[in-house]
């Protein structure tokens, strides 16, 4: 595995390759099972698979959530060469953002409900950074989590609104045993929030109301961000503690 | 030459295209010698030219403004036929914006100034357009005028900010012999207007303080949005009767 630095590296390894299939995986990195399963699915249908692993600060509301967000680079680094990925992509603030972040996508729809409701700003920083890196990158296919499924909408989204010629594939949630969705941030719950963490997903599957499930969280000591149905789903985000979790299902 | 209504049929045209130079020439017609110099500067350097013809409904902040907007499309076809231009792409509303518009690209500090100021949203318009098409027609090279000096910079700003693989070509502003700049709106001034609106690039260009151009078109009935020196250029926009005239030198 190759790892690449620089937009111009990337793009210098990439060129002269436009008849291979070029899937692409990007990532905030502290890897787990959600994400290995979409580098598997790249690994199998493309020529090359490039993975970047980038904490990217402008989707990131609040700043303390930045500076507690999990990093287990070496790990990570260890996972992709163990699964044979052909290029990693770990970029620098000065390098994505030339501009110093004066240019933005902004959806102004979808982006301000749910999640982008109580993280004003967030998703304007996803779209930004994926338009970014997919314009870097040039994949034929990108592969995002339905864990984040308003995210996987909005990428969607924009790559329709802006003719970008990139199949957007979503992969399957991941869960762990208990059912919890996996998420680079369960690390950060303590032993007593994990075990409780999976009444959350179990709520979200019943066929109690959005209300009785608002009420049912709270009396677990969950703090309840929203419980939403759309898209034909039940969408929530709670915080345990300082965690905050999402799913939908 | 072969018009082109839908993105689909652009990309189907150009698709195998790949090892020829396509040059792009976006309008929004009411073509002039402005616009034709840029045609030929993309014919000479390029193995393909498109050019295209849109009235972006999105930069127009004045509905008025948008509805006299000069509509000459019939020459213009003549025009390109007779340059012997490739492809026109002439789309519609609802080709180029299937998410009527929900995705916009936002720039944050210079499309707040000069005529950002007093055109609120203007800029947010065209850059959303120009990376529409630019990921449709994908040319190598694209050009605009230096009439437009600060569109012009803020493309240049969104291909390098958004690590797009296209150069941006800028050509130089083409004036009438008493040195107005050609424009589409002047075919919108009176006959004694059009008389008078060279006093605007005449005093642009005069050792004269920014102050004194400003007092000087007040007392020969111009209206002054703004005169301001930046990039080692003066710039300035000034309405004569109901028509807005800009200019830099």
């Amino acid at each position: 595995m190759k790892i690449l630095k620089t937009p111009t590296e990337v793009q210098s390894v990439l060129s002269g390759r436009e008849n291979n299939k070029i899937g692409f995986v990007p990532t905030m990195g502290a890897f787990h099972e959600g994400h290995l399963s979409l580098i598997r699915m790249s690994l199998r249908d493309n020529d090359i698979t490039v993975v970047s692993i980038y904490v990217n600060p402008t989707q990131f509301n609040d700043k303390d959530d930045l500076a507690k967000y999990p990093n287990t680079i070496d790990e990570d680094i260890k996972k992709l060469k163990d699964l044979d990925v052909d290029y990693l992509f770990l970029p620098e603030y000065r390098d994505l953002y030339p501009d110093d972040f004066n240019y933005k996508i902004v959806e102004t729809e979808l982006s301000k409900e749910l999640c982008g409701a109580s993280r004003p700003g967030h998703f304007t920083g996803v779209l930004t950074v994926v338009m970014k890196l997919f314009n870097i990158v040039k994949p034929n296919r990108a592969y995002f989590g339905e864990k984040d499924y308003q995210q996987l909408m909005l990428i969607k989204g924009m790559a329709d609104a802006f003719f970008m010629d990139i199949e957007i594939i979503a992969g399957m949630t991941i869960r762990e045993e208990d059912g919890l969705a996996m998420s680079s941030r369960n690390l950060l719950l303590t032993p007593e929030e994990r075990k409780k963490a999976s009444v959350f997903p179990d709520l979200l599957r019943s066929k109690l109301s959005d209300e009785e499930v608002i009420r049912l969280l709270q009396e677990n000591g969950f703090k309840v961000d929203y419980i939403e149905q759309k898209f034909g789903r039940r969408f929530g985000a709670v915080y345990l503690g300082q965690v905050r979790l999402i799913d939908n299902v």
